[in-house]
């Protein structure tokens, strides 16, 4: 009996899922982060602890050889890191794609369309006839417009400028400030930040923007200008379905509601969902 | 006899010098780098390096009990870890101030006017009546528009951006792409790039904007217009004579020559002079 192993690997976990040929899933697994390029280690642990735990649920005494495994991890954009990883896994089969060509399976299966991922990070990819083209994703610190991290960090760095007066104040600039017991507060905060830390801040955002905070609203209207730039470029030749898919997914959804009414469609599936697919040879 | 002594540290290196109460310097030293956020530990080595070259160099056989300190800090405006040093070092009294109000001393010495430090970093300094009010100066990652590591990460975000057809390409962002190896090369870059690293590329994006590449001029013209915008702000009440320090100020100075005509003069004195003038207690 052939088994299937898909694994949708990210910044905050790591799920695996192993299906038989039909695509009836048999066992399910989850450990921590899975982004290689932050950590490869922690990583391939984290992997293997998600794979080791779903192969338990199977029940049917299988082991990692026994595997055909496609593996969408964030990371896995950067080439260099991702042939180590694939090197170094144990399953029969590996392949890794990104974080961004599963979820774009699980959306749309093999149907034509947009996809914004939007967490964290973000991402934006179009397929067309199979073919996938990305734009964007390429981390927090170059890139990812409009994903959680960017909107973080930009809220603070608002409340900076106002608190310099720079830029004009608002209640909820006031209150990152106060928070952090003043403005150095913010700087050694932001020091340590990881990603996710910024990320932590976009509930928030929106919250004081649906109260009509200016500072909420202006920072979340960039985010969904960045948004609408790489959704557009990508309808350049036509104006496919959209997916929305993440947290901040959600969110920029009912933001973008009445410009894309149309378009918008409920995802398929999940990104896991679709690695099991590419897995099986179906997606 | 009593000996003062004024130390300038900065992200890249540290410096000291030694004076009588008439103010002739009596030594010089030099070390590695002195952030204190950091890297506080580093930072308290190289400052007492710095300080024992100068010693040193003196000729008298001082030693640090004999000295009283001004010293002028990157990261010193963070009241904490300012502290924590001034705990910490040997000096008969002790004084931290920031990197930005040793610069505001020896620049303006006593007169009125606004300094703006581009470097690395930014931050912009009004003195009036020998009060200091300061704008900027957080740091990267919330903060230090119009400095050089903005300046230079706001590069390669638009060399992504270019590189995914969101924005316009250009010569120096292909060749930033090429030079690289791909996308994928300016993203590992930039995972590990300190501030330093990414201000690196400031001399070419001046380069290239002098020879009319239009992503060099965008990214210029931002910074200048967060520049134009804390230095108006500092100088709402009056035109205040205005001083560019740093390397990355001499370039701005140049570039808002027409703007500020009037109004630009050369610093006095450097900031390691502006610190030995406070250890004086004639500034």
């Amino acid at each position: 009996m052939e088994l299937f192993l898909g694994v949708d690997g990210g910044g905050t976990n790591c799920r695996a899922a192993i299906a038989d040929q039909g695509g009836m899933v048999l066992g399910l697994g989850e450990a921590g982060s899975a982004n290689i390029m932050t950590d490869p280690e922690v990583s391939r642990r984290n992997i293997l602890a998600a794979a080791e735990a779903a192969l338990r649920a199977t029940g049917l005494g299988a082991g990692f050889g026994d595997l055909a495994a496609v593996l969408g991890l964030a990371g896995a954009n950067v080439a260099a890191a991702a042939r180590r990883m694939e090197r170094d896994l144990p399953f029969a089969r590996v392949r890794l794609e990104s974080d961004v060509t599963i979820a774009v399976k699980g959306a749309l299966g093999a149907e034509d369309g947009i996809v914004a991922v939007l967490g964290t990070g973000s991402i934006f990819a179009a397929q067309r006839e199979g073919m996938v083209r990305k734009v964007g994703g390429w981390g927090f610190r170059l890139s990812d417009l409009g994903g959680g991290a960017r909107l973080g960090q930009a809220i603070l760095e608002a409340a900076l400028l106002a608190h310099d007066g720079l830029r004009p104040r608002s209640g909820l600039l006031d209150a990152l400030v106060v928070e952090a017991k003043g403005p150095e507060g913010l700087v050694t905060f932001a020091h340590g930040a990881t990603p996710r830390d910024f990320a932590a801040l976009v509930p928030r955002i929106f919250a004081a923007a649906a109260l009509g905070d200016a500072a909420a609203i202006d920072v979340i209207a960039k985010a969904r200008g960045d948004i609408v730039a790489a959704i557009d470029l990508l309808s350049a030749e036509e104006p496919l379905p959209i997916c929305f898919v993440g947290g901040v997914g959600r969110l920029f959804e009912e933001q973008l509601a009445r410009r894309y009414s149309e378009r918008i469609r409920a995802p398929k599936g999940s990104a896991l969902d679709g690695a099991l697919a590419m897995a099986r040879g179906v997606a």
